[in-house]
């Protein structure tokens, strides 16, 4: 699994059917010390998550674990806000005190 | 998922059976602010789209999650037309606005 | 997918039996304007190509969907040859041309 | 496979209820002279790990091959603890004397 | 797949128990004129191959289509020894040959 924060949202009117119902949000990926990488993914929100929060998201056939993207074309999904991470026994980050 | 920009076409005669049917394009990756990263792949098409169409597609095995592609060696399949999305509250495309 | 050129071949006796039958063709990835990039890989031939051919193949799990891969450690196949593809409007490979 | 050190924790109380009972550990992978790449990867730990260890996790779907991944959204889990390992016959690393 | 030369062992005691009986092997990706890449995996050995050899390695989901690795958390198993290959019409690498 990848960390990464809510950077914003793509709107899709025409799509596959089997999308139907996806929140489609933009995720940057952030590394060890909570700075941005640069690369991007567009992931389902498997939780209802919101802009700025930093999560977890799960890559390839693993996405299809969730209820909502069971069986469907979906190769990111997130599946977990994150409260906090440490490093060396150190906080890198906790929620509610690096957010934009 | 990635977002692309459909740059082109692939034409083959002679492929494997299983792939009858399909339209490859070629896409190339767009990053967060609309702009080409280099990258490219050939996806298969489920919807219809045209040239210059930013779309999303998504790799590996979700790929064979549409029906054109179940079963068949697709390892990435457009699966969304882009209208819009936006990064930290702004704009960054409009379908319409900044094609070519 | 994507597009490469088939630059040699590779020769195995001792394998896994499941792997009997293979033709093993090294393939070179092009970029969108049929240039190599460096990148190389291993994949086993579904069509019967030659050297000097440009291809289409296919990765991960997708590979193991034609008849000769099925169920067996195989992770890219050839299952396109390619006729021509055009970036922006602009052809920028058309087969028999542009070969070495 | 890759080896990589433990190097933290990511807590998250807000996840999607399949992965309940999962301990999700910080990784940096390492090269073969046991040096950090800045590369790193949150893992289910499928042993009990502890901080500081040197590990192997696999990636993909092997990852939900395990009784605590199976059929859950795990695209990474710890299932070695790396003794040793050599290299060109010399020893790169031995569990106990490397680890700072 | 990639073509690897195999660079050393990693001995491991403490492991998923669905691991047990794999021969763990570090080898290091080559490019097509035999020389190292610098990238390296570990791989299962399914073939019995001693150092120095030069192997082929398949990824991923197929790495699980051979009886040592059949549903196991194995995402990279040596499946061939290589012979020769060769690049342009000219041999790139000779078994016994080339090796150190």
């Amino acid at each position: 699994m990848q960390i990464a924060r809510v950077i914003g949202t793509v709107v899709s009117t025409q799509r596959d059917p089997s999308t139907q119902g996806w929140s489609l949000l933009l995720v940057e990926h952030l590394d060890v010390q909570n700075q941005p990488t640069g690369k991007f993914t567009v992931a389902v929100d498997a939780l209802g998550v919101g802009p700025g929060e930093v999560v977890m998201f799960t890559s390839g056939s693993a996405a299809r674990q969730t209820k909502i993207t069971a069986a469907r074309p979906c190769d990111a999904v997130i599946m977990a806000v994150v409260d906090t991470w440490e490093v060396g026994g150190e906080v890198a980050y906790v929620k509610g005190e690096s957010e934009a």
